[in-house]
């Protein structure tokens, strides 16, 4: 069993220690020497290179992805090529493209907040004046962690991205969408393997600083209904949208108590990252078991509660293993994971993860341990 | 950091992935080319000679090992050169050879089976009368898995390891010992690091099947007092003989309740593969940890109990992924570990843990996944 991974940073990373574990031979292409899934790295290369990239597929049995950015005549060579590619292109292709997302969204008849594609500031400020004065304005590609988001309130406010989309011949949109007023950010993540088999990770409430997801709950304190509504969403979407692999649905949790759609990612995400010391299956394991379409593990809990810190940017003039001979005699029981990468504000170099019977403690426990390695 | 793992078998393998979570870069010496620890080998040579083991260590921050197999002189040529060892040479002769093992563990006042080093088959005929009849004996040196281990009720029974160990220039001597009267076999394993902290998991029943552990049960049904007994006996053991990173004391109960120490094993151990999916830090972590001189994790359980069957010898004509489609939708929640060798009679292929709140089910669904995977 091969699987051939496109990408090599932190989610390519955490695939290695389950791929092991299962005797799973991994290959990862990164972009560069030293990178964070340095370990398990067969190839560097550049992943918008069908030659390169058809290259490095040639003996594996499926290839994935630690993003989503690989371009479409790249995933069309694998194809062409009779390399099985999880998720497919056309499923890639929806969370490549935020206009497409909305639209494949609304088209399965998903909750999303209200949107539009608007071509120019003239149409933005018709969004503007019908949606209470504002709008989130989005690029709709290449944006992640915040980047390409932006909130206006005057119909100027995109005036330098309407100039960027139109060079890149985007068809010259922007999505707008309104301003959601939300209770809180959840996270809804389920595996879906070719066959259909989904498994769901319990609903996970998710804080975002400046956009960048910095911790999470799970599950969500006080889910109730809203688990059940999250993981009967997630599934539809999986099987709507034929995702094979892991789906990250990222929602709102609205002042009114409804749910909407806020982004897709068709990949291990942040978000899931307590599932590896937190539940039975991790989701890198089971989306490693789902492109395989090996049938999927036990996504249950293993205690009632985890909580996962990011550690963003690092320690001053050091990396995390520096921290260890403080922060692990401090927090004996939090598991700390470190990416391999040099710090450098605002970067995702590592998280932490408590696990515990009560959610103050085991919050308690992850922010001092994600304390020792923070800028 | 950087730890060299002289040593390519499964448990310098089940080292990997701590490694990658903690971000320690991790380098084995491998004894062949395709071995279980194939992914992490930065070199392939023999652990028997010195320049060899030297340079591989030239550039690591501590040595440790898959096994206990690495000649003194070995040792010495690294501690020469100022790289650390950990255990270090003096604790790892006591391993080397269970006559200094039964000498060291009686100088310790730690319990232990009546015991003789005997010279010749009329001494081992005055063991066998003085002790009712029967002995163990045991080959001082390279007995594994119950291999150099015999049961012998006459003075002639051990003809043929006189005639071995007397050609291997080893002082000519075996290890008898009283044929103990158990009720079942126990382990406790623990860590210690240079500074002396140490942290021991819950005591563990096995079983052996042909000297060989085939099951383990974490913690040890109705352990009560005994638990407390050989968390000291471990513990006091790693102390008195300076052991770093992982010990594993296995352990006989007597039929009048007593515990009597059977083997010593100063590494990751068997007994302890339950760790990896049962307990707060693993015994494969705690040994990075250990021998880095890392503060320790927290060695608690994550579930009430936690059952670990081995898989040897494996799927006739298969190897075990071969049998994943059935067996991993039969047990969706059974931990299945491969270690990447092909299938033998009798070898170790790999192990599964089921974890939970009742034990009668955990090893239901423990053996039940086994089952796929066996012969």
């Amino acid at each position: 069993m091969r699987v051939g991974v496109i990408g090599g940073g932190q989610l390519a990373r955490m695939m290695v220690p389950p791929a092991i574990e299962l005797g799973i031979e991994l290959r990862v292409l990164a972009e560069i020497e030293g990178s964070s899934a340095g370990i398990a790295a067969s190839a560097v290369g550049d992943y918008r290179d069908a030659a390169t990239v058809l290259g490095f597929a040639a003996d594996v049995d499926v290839v994935t992805f630690d993003h989503e950015h690989v371009p479409q005549p790249v995933l069309a060579a694998l194809v062409a090529a009779g390399i099985p590619v999880r998720p497919g292109p056309e499923a890639l292709a929806v969370a490549q493209d935020k206009l497409h997302m909305r639209a494949e969204l609304s088209a399965l008849g998903a909750p999303v907040p209200a949107w539009a594609a608007v071509h120019d500031a003239a149409e933005l400020g018709d969004f503007i004046a019908a949606h209470g004065g504002a709008a989130v304005v989005k690029t709709p590609r290449g944006g992640y962690d915040g980047k390409g988001v932006r909130v206006v309130r005057s119909a100027d406010g995109a005036d330098d991205w309407f100039a960027a989309v139109d060079e890149h011949a985007a068809g010259g949109a922007l999505l707008a969408e309104e301003l959601v007023e939300f209770r809180r950010e959840l996270a809804q993540l389920v595996a879906r393997r070719p066959s259909g088999e989904t498994a769901a990770w319990p609903l996970v409430e998710t804080v975002q600083r400046d956009g960048v997801c910095a911790e999470v709950f799970a599950p969500a304190p006080d889910g109730g209904a809203l688990a059940d509504e999250a993981h009967e969403l997630a599934t539809s979407i999986a099987a709507g949208l034929d995702v094979t692999g892991v789906l990250a649905v990222e929602l709102f949790e609205t002042t009114d108590g409804r749910l909407l759609v806020n982004e897709l990612a068709m990949r291990p995400h942040n978000t899931g990252h307590w599932t590896i010391d937190g539940a039975v299956t991790s989701q890198f394991e089971q989306h490693l078991r789902a492109v395989l379409d090996l049938p999927l593990g036990d996504p249950s809990p293993l205690a009632p509660w985890s909580v996962m810190v990011n550690v963003l940017g690092g320690p001053a003039g050091a990396t995390m293993p520096d921290r260890y001979p403080e922060a692990l005699a401090a927090q004996p029981g939090v598991k700390v994971h470190f990416y391999g990468k040099e710090s450098r504000p605002g970067r995702k170099v590592g998280h932490v993860t408590a696990v515990g019977d009560d959610l103050g403690d085991a919050t308690s426990r992850a922010r001092a341990a994600a304390g020792f390695f923070q800028t």
